[in-house]
C-alpha cells in the first residue's frame, strides 16, 4: 500500500440552492478542488451520493460527474451507503491511490434535497432504515433516533439538556463559518421548546434538509509532494464497518457498534491511540448521535458523552474540540456529502486554514466519523498534517 | 499492486421471482459464492446495484447485505454506474484487494426489478439517462439505441437481418443456461416481426426486465492458491471509462467510445493483444448493442460488426464466441446484476464448467464488457486462467 495524502479540497456554499441541480453542484466542488490543487484532471473520480435517483430522478452520477466537470472519458464510480455514502467515497478514493492503480482521484460528495417536498424527503431519507419491518410499520428516522436518546436516558442518566448542548455548541461553532447554511446561536431552552419532531427530539435537536456538495482530491505522497504547495494532509487510517439495519436486532440501541469497529480498524492502520487525535468531525445528524459517537470511538466511556458534553470536553476552546465547522447540524446535512465535507474540514483545520474564532488550537491529527441510517454502516478516517 | 484471482462464484435462476426481495437475492448469491470457494466469511463486500431506491425503496445496501448474508461488521460498499454497476463492484473488489487493504473480498450484483410496474421500470431504467435533456423529452432507453442503430445502419450499411441475428445466437445459448430468464429459440423473421418497440428494434431485439443476483468472490494470488480447489481464474485487466451522458453532445452515435477506452486500458494492464482473447461476454442490451461493442473493442472494424455477425464470427462454435451465457437478451437483464454474472460465466468457461451444449472450446482468456446507459459508462475485465 502506498501513502496517501490531500492536496485539494472544495466545498461549496450550503442550504437550499434553487438555482443548482445535481450536476451543477458536483462541478461546483470539483473545480474548486482542482483550482485548490492547481491541477486541471485527475485519474479517476468517485462520487458519494445517497439517492439521486428518489431526490433527482437521476441515477449514473459515474457518468454525469466526469462529464459536467468536463473530464471525460476520465472513469468515475458511484458509492452510496446512505449518510456514509460521502466517506465511502474518500475511503474508496485511498484505496484506488493506494492500491498503485491511480495517481490522482477525487472524491465527491453530493446531494441535492430540496427538488422533492418535505413528504418526499423523508421518504427518501427513510430508504436508509429497514424497509420492510422498520419503514412500512411508520418509523421515520427522527422516530429511530427518538428511540436511541430515550434508551439513552434511561440506561446512562444522560440529561434533555445535555441533548440540547450539542445543539448549543454546534450552531456557536457554525455560526463563524460562511459555508453553513444554518448560521444562527441557539439556547438550551429553545432547543427544548422548539417544534416536537420525536419526543425527546425537537427540530433544534435534528439536521437540516439542504442541497449541497464537497470535494477532495487525493494524491500518491511522492506525487503530492511535487504537487502540493500547502502543509500536506496524510491519510493515515481508514475504518469501515457495517451493522444490522434494524435498530431491533441489535443487542444494545444505545451503542453504534459499526462505529466502534470502525475506529478500531482506522487507529490501527494509523497506529495511533484515541488520545493521539486533537480533534474530530461527527456525523451529529442528531444530538444524541453525537453523544453516542464520543462513547463508541473512545474518547469517553459508556454514557459519560453526556456529562463530557456539559463540562466542554468538545467545545472549540476545550480539550477535544468536536464539529468545528458546526456539525450536521448548523452546517446542514446534503446526506452525499457530509462525508467528503467532513475530511474538507479536518484538511482546512490541519492547514491552519480554518475560518477566523473556528480554528482549533492543536490540529495535528484529526478524525472523522460518518454513519449510515441509525448506525447500520460507518466510516471513520484519521488524518495527519506532515 | 498484488496479483487477483477469483476463488468464488454464485448465481441464483433469473427472472420474475416474486418469492425474493432484494435483501433475499443479495444473500442467495453470496452463500452460493462463498459455498463454492468453501469459506463461511470474507473481509468486505461491494454491490453493485443501479436503482434499490426506485424499484424496492430501500437504499443502504451496505448494512442490508451483510446483514442478510449474516456478515456483520463485515464493511460493504454500493457502487452504481446504471447497468455498468455490476461490473464496478467486481473491479472495486479486485482494487480492494490489489492494494492490500484486504485478501477476499465479495462482489455481489442484484436488481430486484418487478416489484414496481412496466412503467416504473422504465422511469427508473430511464434515469440512466440524461433526466434533463433527454428523458424529460419523451426518450426511453429503447428510443436511445434506436436512434444509435438507425445511424449505424445508415453509416455502415448494417442490416435488419444483422441486428436480428444477434438475438437469434443470444437465444440458442441461453436454451442451454438453466439459470437463463428466456429459455427459447428465436429466428429472425420472428424478431423482425414482433412487438415493435422503437423502431427498427423490436422487443425481440431488447433485453428483458429481470429479477437476479450474481456474486464473485476475488481473493490475493497467494491466498487464492491455498484457499481454491479449482482452475484458477486471474483478473489480469481491469478498464473503467466514462462518456458524455447524453448521445447528442458525441462525435458519433454509432461508436462506443468509453468501451473503447476501458478495452485499452484493460488491455494494457494485461499486456495482451485483442487476438489474444479467446472468447467474451459483451453487454447485449439490445441487439445493436453487442455489434457496437465488436467494433468498439476493436474486434472487428468500424462498421464490420453486423457482417461478422452474419459470418458467425461469434457463434459459440465460431472463431470468437460471445455471449455463450445468452447475453443479456435471453438470460436476463437485472441490471446492477449482469457485470458479476458476466464474471461469473467467464470463470466456468475457463474453469471447463459451463452447461453442456455451451462450452467453448478455447477458454483461457475471456473478456467481459459491461456498460451503463447508452455507453456513457464501460468497464472491462480480462481474465485469464492459470
Amino acid at each position: 500500500m502506498r501513502d496517501v495524502a490531500i492536496i485539494g479540497i472544495g466545498m461549496n456554499k450550503w442550504g437550499e440552492l434553487w438555482n443548482s441541480s445535481i450536476r451543477n453542484l458536483i462541478a461546483e466542488s470539483a473545480l474548486l478542488a482542482l483550482d485548490d490543487a492547481g491541477i486541471d484532471k485527475v485519474d479517476s473520480m468517485y462520487i458519494g451520493c445517497m439517492s439521486s435517483g428518489l431526490f433527482t430522478d437521476q441515477e449514473h452520477l459515474g457518468s454525469i460527474g466526469p462529464d459536467y466537470a468536463a473530464m471525460c472519458p476520465v472513469p468515475a464510480t458511484r458509492v452510496e451507503s446512505a449518510c456514509a455514502s460521502g466517506g465511502l467515497a474518500v475511503r474508496s478514493a485511498f484505496i484506488e491511490v493506494a492500491s498503485g492503480i491511480s495517481d490522482i482521484v477525487m472524491a465527491v460528495g453530493v446531494e441535492k434535497m430540496t427538488d422533492v417536498d418535505g413528504a418526499g424527503a423523508t421518504f427518501g431519507l427513510a430508504t436508509a432504515a429497514d424497509q420492510e419491518y422498520e419503514v412500512y410499520n411508520g418509523v421515520t428516522f427522527p422516530g429511530l433516533y427518538s428511540m436511541m436518546a430515550t434508551h439513552h436516558m434511561y440506561k446512562h442518566g444522560t440529561t434533555r439538556d445535555q441533548l440540547a448542548m450539542v445543539s448549543v455548541k454546534n450552531h456557536k461553532n457554525g455560526m463563524k463559518n460562511p459555508l453553513a447554511q444554518f448560521r444562527m446561536e441557539v439556547t438550551v431552552d429553545q432547543v427544548k421548546s422548539a417544534v416536537m419532531v420525536a419526543d425527546p427530539l425537537t427540530i433544534l435537536d435534528c439536521s437540516p434538509i439542504t442541497d449541497g456538495s464537497a470535494a477532495v482530491i487525493v494524491c500518491s505522497l511522492d506525487k503530492a509532494k511535487a504537487i502540493c504547495k500547502k502543509r500536506l494532509v496524510k491519510i493515515i487510517g481508514s475504518g469501515h464497518a457495517s451493522d444490522t439495519i434494524q435498530l431491533a436486532q441489535r443487542e444494545d440501541i444505545s451503542f453504534l457498534k459499526s462505529t466502534a469497529v470502525a475506529g478500531q480498524i482506522a487507529l490501527k492502520m494509523a497506529g495511533k491511540k484515541i488520545t493521539d487525535i486533537n480533534f474530530a468531525e461527527f456525523h451529529d445528524c442528531f444530538t444524541i448521535a453525537e453523544i453516542m459517537v464520543l462513547e463508541a470511538l473512545g474518547f469517553v466511556a459508556k454514557g459519560k458523552g453526556g456529562p463530557a458534553t456539559q463540562d466542554g470536553l468538545t467545545a472549540i476552546d476545550g480539550k477535544f474540540p468536536v464539529n468545528a465547522s458546526g456539525g450536521l447540524k448548523s452546517k446542514g446535512h446534503p446526506v452525499g456529502a457530509t462525508g467528503v465535507a467532513q475530511i474538507v474540514e479536518l484538511t482546512k483545520q490541519i492547514r491552519g486554514e480554518a475560518d477566523k474564532g473556528r480554528q482549533v488550537k492543536k490540529a495535528d491529527i484529526g478524525l472523522a466519523q460518518n454513519m449510515g441510517g441509525s448506525g447500520a454502516s460507518s466510516v471513520v478516517h484519521i488524518l495527519e498534517g506532515v
